[in-house]
């Protein structure tokens, strides 16, 4: 009774999504993709979003460039502490952009080029083959670019992510 | 046993998170809150971070600003087509950054004060007290912020959310 309790207890905590599409490019495994939405210019990929959500993308095109929330599907199991792409010391998970999170979701701002049907055409992309995607938004500027004064352990290095590749280190 | 294979079918489908922790702010209801971070300069506002994983806060405090994901908690049913607050016309919800989304998750660029334990102390909020956090990711100008040329239906009024307020339209 008291194990049932607690299952019924996890199962209340628990926030449930579903999937609206699938994003589509040409990076099929964690190894040797760009670390960030601007690590590959000119890398083109497609989301596919399920046509029961198509009439949500009206006037999306007009926007040049959409904030995508993703599920980290690849990702297996969360670390507290990592040592990420671009340094040899450990942080804490929430100070990287490392998909090794407690709730693997992955963020890009990425370009966004057409809008056919319920076909995205999306450029600059550093998301795997077959992620499923949780959430458009449309970026902006005014909301979404603050004044930066301090980058933590990345000053100095963060204009680097734009051309730094995976390596093994987040395969297990 | 068609419709247990079908309820199996569909929790196959669910991606599942778990909250990190409680966002506090001064907004206990939905109505005049600031609808953006920038909306409200120099609100404050506190996040708790479940102590499992204050690990994970270590090198945050490094960054001026950070992104915060969060369950909009109190978001009640979705619409594919919204009238948002900037606007008297229809639009599609992923071109919104209207709540009623298909997946509630919230999105905000915040200034993050400092850290004691595991409390961040932030600034310019737009987020309802209670909220579930989600995820926390150091916020990156090179990475998350590109150079839009386009911004649709927001064009000439995205400088105008800075000031604007909520009311009544997503209460339902």
């Amino acid at each position: 009774m008291l194990f049932l309790a607690l299952f019924i207890l996890n199962f209340m905590n628990d926030i449930t999504y579903q999937s609206i599409g699938i994003i589509n490019s040409p990076f099929k495994t964690k190894e040797d993709m760009p670390i960030q939405p601007t690590g590959d210019k000119g890398i083109n990929g497609e989301i596919k979003i399920y046509s029961e959500f198509s009439e949500g993308l009206v006037d999306l095109e007009g926007f040049s460039h959409i904030i995508l929330i993703y599920h980290l599907h690849l990702s297996t199991g969360s670390s507290l502490k990592v040592i990420p792409f671009m340094d040899n010391n450990s942080h804490g998970i929430f100070s990287t952009r490392s998909p090794k999170r407690p709730n693997p979701i992955g963020l890009s701002v990425v370009k966004l080029n057409k809008i056919e049907k319920n076909i995205l055409f999306i450029e600059n992309i550093d998301i795997l083959d077959g992620t499923p995607l949780l959430d458009i938004k449309p970026f902006i500027p005014d909301v979404d670019c603050p004044n930066v004064d301090k980058l933590g352990w990345l000053e100095g290095k963060s204009d680097k992510m734009k051309n730094k590749k995976s390596d093994k280190r987040f395969n297990e």
